[in-house]
């Protein structure tokens, strides 16, 4: 990694009142010189099938706020047999149906397939938005298993997890696969190289 | 109703997508001396748990490239043993599960009761957004049943409906009791007394 045009410990937002979610963000941002400030800030968040797209509103959203570099990471659970669904929507699915009702609806379904997505943007003051995804395959257990992650971390088995679902891996284990280490280690490496002048 | 200020033709366009819903609205507003045209240009939707807001949003981006008077109309579903779901995400929840996925979320559910609620947002060019509500409440049926109506129609027992599901009852009926009617009504009856300067 090329850190040669990187100030020691750059400072940015992350925009999310997800407690879970910023341990987690923390965590895989702790190898890189950047220092993470939670702010409850994010902006309208739209209804839209891109998850990219909802990502770049709310950042747009919240960078009018925040007056300083800032980031938001939007996360969607998109199930084969249920022609996608919870897909953007999996938050308030969560929140409302929980794992109970996801796997409710599948229950008798053989297809048990589904993609975990992820969709960070960055944005400075003054400056255009960028966009980093990240995504998992993988399928929908028979039934939660593990106390670790949060939302449908514990029906979530991914592919090269070896059957275990991202509630029974440690935050180590899960960030190894996971939608969200992908994209925001693809936001950190460009940070570090292209996005701070 | 006062029509003494209004115009004997107002004319309007209404955005959405929506043949089924432009047909049921159409209907409604017959009464009125509107003409309505229809327009697939809804603007942003938003995330939020308040219909008006979503619809608000919404108009404020489609007036903005209408160049007309503008209005939309968006339409939740708020089960209660559901903690709410799928409330303003009815649409996108049908698309995906259908009137099969909600039934098979509330099987052995004894708590059956829900409230369909309407959101119309209107907007001129260079004014202000105005926003008419409506809702009935009602139970989701056992099965689906009746062929008319579109959406969770089959499945939604209206209380004043004796029994009848929105889908078993003709256009007339259905507007007797229907959410969308009585936020259209609403919407109506303003525009024909302070709406039309």
């Amino acid at each position: 990694m090329d850190q040669t045009k990187t100030a020691p410990h750059f400072k940015l937002i992350f925009a999310t009142g997800n407690l879970h979610k910023l341990h987690e963000v923390k965590f895989i941002l702790k190898e890189y010189p950047l220092i993470i400030e939670q702010r409850p800030l994010k902006g309208i968040e739209i209804q839209s099938n891109d998850l990219g797209e909802v990502a770049i509103a709310s950042v747009l959203g919240a960078v009018q706020r925040s007056g300083a570099p800032i980031f938001v990471e939007d996360t969607g659970l998109f199930v084969e047999a249920l022609k996608g669904f919870p897909g953007v929507f999996a938050s308030y699915t969560y929140q409302t149906l929980g794992t109970t009702g996801l796997l409710k609806l599948l229950d008798g379904e053989t297809n048990r397939r589904a993609v975990f997505k992820s969709a960070v943007a960055y944005c400075a003051p003054h400056n255009r938005p960028a966009c980093f995804r990240g995504e998992v395959s993988g399928r929908i257990s028979r039934q939660a298993r593990g106390v670790h992650g949060f939302g449908f971390d514990a029906v979530f088995e991914p592919d090269p997890g070896g059957g275990q679902t991202f509630g029974e891996m440690g935050i180590d284990e899960k960030n190894r696969w996971s939608h969200r280490a992908c994209a925001v280690r693809r936001f950190a490496a460009w940070l570090l190289t292209d996005g701070i002048d």
